[in-house]
């Protein structure tokens, strides 16, 4: 008998969230988290707390084991250095374009240091636009300033 | 006799900007545009339209030729896939491990598309926090549907 | 139980039009688009509207669940950075040859820009020709200028 | 004495249209040959014949010795895999997207084998549309088919 | 049922010619083909004409379908991007050696354009030295020249 | 006082044909080699022996130092693993459709071993023909058996 | 006139070093930082705060100007993805080898998270042993837990 | 019958260290070795000496053939390049910043050499510290100086 | 049915080797083969003759069709541009820091050439030594000139 | 005025050792070291002690300054991952073909390590042959143990 792996539980996650009709703001409001959040961890791109686990596991049927491995350090792993997908890739090219920029009004605003993609968190929500409605991403990370010794 | 570069015209504004102990927020609200904009098009990143490249280059007292050099389409160019940049790299994990569910967000909050990285806009903030000021990042891009013909 | 993935739906796609003889053409007129964004559904390449969806399941006779997965946003991948097949390099190397060209006179014609690859359309067409028939490929996107905030 | 590289003669044509306040399209005009050839003519990525030649460099008041240059052959190069300009980089995603699609409708319409992009022609107009007006791009090669023997 | 794939055509052939110790020369002698094409095309690397994927099939007594799957445009693909085998490097060191010799060539003798590689044929030969016998391969491609519009 | 370098020389020759309007085909002549073998010695991808060093030095009026330089063994390098000019590319695409079809065909008349790309040499002709004249390209290296000892 | 650039002040720490005969620990203590950081920051890997950029310009009697450029943010770059001289490589392989083991530890005694590279501190000493003295790295960074939100 | 693969045994220890809910500290005090080079051999970084990989087996109730494989000399093989997971990825970035900076201070204290990779040794430690923990990771490998002859 | 694959055989080897408790010496004493020449041919990076692969097969009592197998030329494919495990990587750090050196002096020796790695062979030998024991590694090839033509 | 570089000081040997009409045995000789290591320090891949650093530097008439440029350890890199000279690139085939076999009689021979790279010498030799003369490189490295703590 072989154990539940990331990729199993990911599947089962998928695969009731389709047959249940869920949405992931559906899904994040039961478990009392944030969409972005809630579906990263069930990517397997953040652990889940133990209650977080078991809550997402009953609201969605799941045997008990997925609990624990939702609870397991993932390794993060994404294996195109450049994403085709052009929904990602936008945002590769954002990096692209305005990466220098960023940096040089963190500096000019903090010090030397950067903003931290740890302690950190997100948000994706939709805003009405006559021109078209648009996509706002919110993205705030501790700053964090190089030591020196 | 050689014509200005963009390159020329980055290193003047650099030089120009330490001489008068400017900064870039200084600089952006003295042309009347946001600090994020005003970088990356001092860095070549986008075109100035006609009064802003003319505000700048008396801002800075650079020679009118280089107004008409920012104004020009640049081709935007970064050399480095992924970027070695502490700073710059920490957004480009953020792709890495959030990319996925932005566009999945993105697809239950508006339908097949993407967020436009050309009708754009950015902000970098800084919040203040008890456990540690917090880098706040803003972006807002038109939402693009995917065509069926 | 295991759900049908886009590539099950593509198989069937395949065989079924291979078993009963048809063309892509064929296929795209019987659901009332275009040849081109037809196959790129077909592959996965584009979401199908629901109407769509299922007017092809019932063209082809594929099962009803497979009109689901045509309609879910895919994530668009390819893997060949730089593509080997002679047919599809060919298009490669003119991106390389004439893209620069294109860029300087979408710069001439409307401003700073681009030419959208979302609100896009194409199509293939042969043009008889003496000195032998000649392929044409037309496309057409949305211009977008870049922002300035 | 050095020797005029291709170079030395893009820059000459670019400092001289600039100076001039010439167009690509008044350029081409003037030499009686296609915008899109035109300008690729001029970076580097075709070679002109001797008439053609002659006129570019007497309509922008270049030395005797550019017309030389331009009738070279020229090797073909660019340095970046995957474009990252914007405007570039859309036309590499759209052959990324709908490459096997063309491919696929080739075959269909012609049987085995490739659209040239030697005996290969392209032009960009604009196309007003109410709803944002549209870049339009249409090439023209000849079908090659595979020789078996 | 699922259909039969290239991959298992290919598999049939290196299988039914090991069992009956042919060689590459006789089958192609068989199907009335040179032994470059007839590898190739059994490889998945050229589609078969009609005619001759009956007459492979029949020689080597593969099913029926087989014959139908040679006809099909074949997606060519190589994942080694520089070859390791040292039989098939050699070819890859003589284009970097030589390739910029016979661009030169070709030119000098034709004007501005290329050897085709699709409307193309070769031949592998073994010619006697008494200081050790050579391999001699023939290419022959259509010239094409470059358009100008 | 600087030594002479491959590149300097290189750019000689260049200058000394292009003011002289000779052809590869001629100088070849007036050394009494090959023209292949004459450009890529000149390009610096092959070393001359000494009488044919000083023949082409004299034929162009070349220091006499340049004959020294064109005696030592290069180190060959390209810096395009997949070339990016279209004549060259389209040699690298044929060993990548027929590279394992070369290596079969080699094995079947030889053994184990390959063709060798030292004790090589090559041809480029023009070969008229009424359906439009073809490049022919032929090579000749010597088999090397592997070793097993 | 120009500015002076980080490579500027890099390449005067040296020569002024070499001349002066002097040891990276011997200037470290002189301006009272560790041999680490002061080595860093001198090829442009962290900036100085004000204070210890005045006292190593005096230390090696560099020109004010030099001051100002060690405080800046430098962007840190590396060009090699795998560095190939044989003492960072070893470090490298130390990564490659001892990478997930050093994840896992962090995992059991932290939870999921990771070190710090900016909070982030290191010291190189040599340690006497009879078999042959040993290099001793010690690095310590702060534990950063990842968010939930 | 197949034999046990290295892939087999580390998916047995992880299976069975999960089952006794054991840690890789508690794993190595049982076998009396440390916890960096139980988890690594573990793994598949290292080789087993005989006495240890009895008692891991014996620890964790694997079969004997466990054992044998567990002393076999592994091919240390890494896939990524750059590793993504952020965790290891600091790691490598340490390398990036600080690699030449510890090239020069072992050549200042050592010579022209290097710290080894294989006879080598690590520690990964929790620190306790008021403004938050940190991880402590002591490195140490023997000097070894170039050769000369 | 399907045909023995060289991985087959290879594990094939592989496993009577570990059950039979034989090293490789032994099986190449068997053989009448050196070492290397052996552990090569058996990992498919060599053919074997026909007696030589019977007696091989004989000795580990593999079937009949692994002797077949062994004598096909195989297609030598390494994976890995960069060899990661550290006993192969320091031979790939060799070539690249002796690289340069060998040819200079192969040149010195000989004239404009190579040293075949086809005809070619190879040893591992011990050698003992008071302040740790060597590896030596001899490689002999024959010298291959280059052709003039 | 700015110092010596390692590349000024190659170019220096260089071009003294050309004037002269030296050897590299002539000068390794002269300075009672092998070619090889000769070469390669001055090439800049390995560090003199000082007596070796004046010796060479008198032999070929070299500025005092170049006798401390030799003692620096140098920071090897070389920029092709896979070399293009086809000298080199043997050797680089060499390791992947026999690297696993290398690996596996050393583990065989000596148990779980490598062979040095850096406690390590070479020598290359002509070996003369009635079927052609033989290239011949031995290699000698200290055996380093994997350590286990």
């Amino acid at each position: 008998m072989t154990a539940l792996t990331r990729e199993d539980v990911t599947s089962m996650i998928l695969s009731a969230k389709r047959q249940a009709g869920l949405t992931w703001e559906g899904i994040a409001e039961a478990i009392g988290m944030s969409p972005v959040w809630t579906h990263s961890a069930a990517m397997g791109m953040n652990a889940m707390p133990e209650d977080k686990a078991k809550a997402i596991t009953e609201t969605l049927g799941l045997p008990q084991e997925a609990a624990l491995v939702l609870q397991e350090s993932p390794t993060k792993i994404w294996s195109q250095t450049v994403p085709t997908d052009p929904c990602i890739y936008r945002l590769y090219e954002i990096v692209g374009v305005y990466g220098p920029t960023i940096k040089a009004l963190i500096h000019e605003k903090f010090g030397d240091g950067i903003m931290s993609a740890i302690d950190f968190d997100m948000s994706v929500t939709r805003v009405e636009n006559p021109k078209g409605d648009r996509v706002k991403i919110e993205m705030s990370g501790k700053y964090l300033g190089y030591n020196a010794w």
